[in-house]
């Protein structure tokens, strides 16, 4: 999807398939290419009495999502709003336990590496992914595709202010962990054995200050020394990864 | 960088500076915007006489690398072929131990993948990358910049045939490990006690099947139900950040 003021657009088949089986109500308007305008897909807009517009050339498509994305003649006005739940009421419904996870994104900038934390949380278990709603990369169509339709499937939980965010879960039992080059914990050496809160820093400039301070544990992944770093989602999958192998519950 | 015959493009200042301390002989000629046009570059460009043209406008830089890539008025014409080994002298040169292992690309697609599974054999200690000469994303710009520069520090060796890379490895020691949706054995209880190469698949098709009965064991990442799969570099760096926790003398 990309953003413009409230619309934004998500492209790709699958994607549009993903997201009429798990989140139908956040789609506001298909458009399809004459190629893409087949019975079964038109049956289930119908069921959901999506508004189909026919695009009249690729050029309109390239127009809405880009000239250099695969929309395959696919492109959905979604409104990413409904697909993201108040902090305050996702605190109230959330019974912690010790198979509980989030992740928080301390604001990422990157929408594949969104997409892909997503994608990562949703496979391993995690409860949902707190997003910032300033300074953050929001939920775009590159997001929803980097996210293999996960943006759907998981909770994804809205949040002010991040330092906030972390101290009412902390009132709630949760232990945080922040992510970073130089945590004094090993990963594979952790127990994860209460409700886990992962915080993930900006691809940059890391975690900043005083939300490291508010974190309980800083955590690491041992590398070879010509390696000066790791890609913020593939870090994030890792811990994850290792959090789940502790807590095969969160699997079901 | 984007091939071009021999000719590739590399991009961005970080790829240079990580090119020149790696892997100077790599780089045939760079050109620089104004901007980008400082001493202490320039200084060590002429240390490794490495010619240097000069960007006369944007839209030069856009035609060679593309409108839509960060090239920070840098860019890098690199001979790609020098960064690659050829697969017999490495095999003649390489002597396995419990510690070692290597990753083979089975005809991935997606640079982007390439890059990030470059990195993470760098990060966790893999003493190579096997890349097929044929049906596989060749090492560009969008590569190098995926990798974070780890092309140059890592060697990528080139194979004509992945089954017979396969069975020639097979013959020095190496256990082969197929990393598979619906693998037989779970990643985290694999004791990985030989050398080993771990075989990674094509983002759509996955391994194709004469090269899937070549492997010795097929593993799997558990995850949620809710979630079909998993990216291919994120799976890449889960299966070798799990082989470095059991072989840390690796990592030095």
């Amino acid at each position: 999807m990309k953003r413009n003021k409230q619309k934004a657009y998500m492209y790709g088949k699958h994607s549009l398939e993903e997201a009429l089986e798990s989140a139908p109500h956040a789609i506001k308007k298909v458009f399809l290419s004459l190629d893409a305008n087949e019975k079964a897909l038109r049956d289930k807009l119908a069921k959901y009495a999506i508004p189909v517009n026919m695009l009249k050339s690729g050029r309109e498509a390239d127009r809405m999502v880009g000239a250099d994305t695969a929309h395959q003649g696919v492109i959905a006005v979604i409104d990413t709003d409904t697909l993201m739940v108040d902090f305050k009421d996702f605190t109230k419904a959330l019974s912690p336990s010790a198979d509980t996870c989030l992740v928080l994104l301390d604001e990422l900038t990157d929408p594949h590496n969104v997409g892909a934390i997503i994608r990562s949380a949703a496979a391993f278990g995690a409860s949902g992914v707190l997003i910032p709603v300033h300074n953050q990369a929001p939920i775009t169509g590159a997001v929803v595709k980097s996210s293999a339709g996960m943006v759907f499937r998981i909770p994804l939980i809205s949040i002010g202010n991040v330092n906030y965010a972390i101290d009412k879960l902390k009132d709630l039992g949760f232990w945080t962990y922040a992510l970073a080059m130089d945590g004094q914990k090993i990963t594979q050496e952790e127990d994860f054995s209460k409700p886990s809160l992962f915080v993930i820093g900006n691809e940059g400039r890391g975690i900043r200050q005083k939300t490291l301070e508010r974190c309980d544990t800083t955590l690491r992944i041992p590398m070879h020394p010509r390696c000066e770093s790791l890609n913020a989602s593939v870090s994030t999958a890792i811990v994850l990864y290792q959090w789940s192998v502790q807590h095969k519950n969160s699997l079901r």
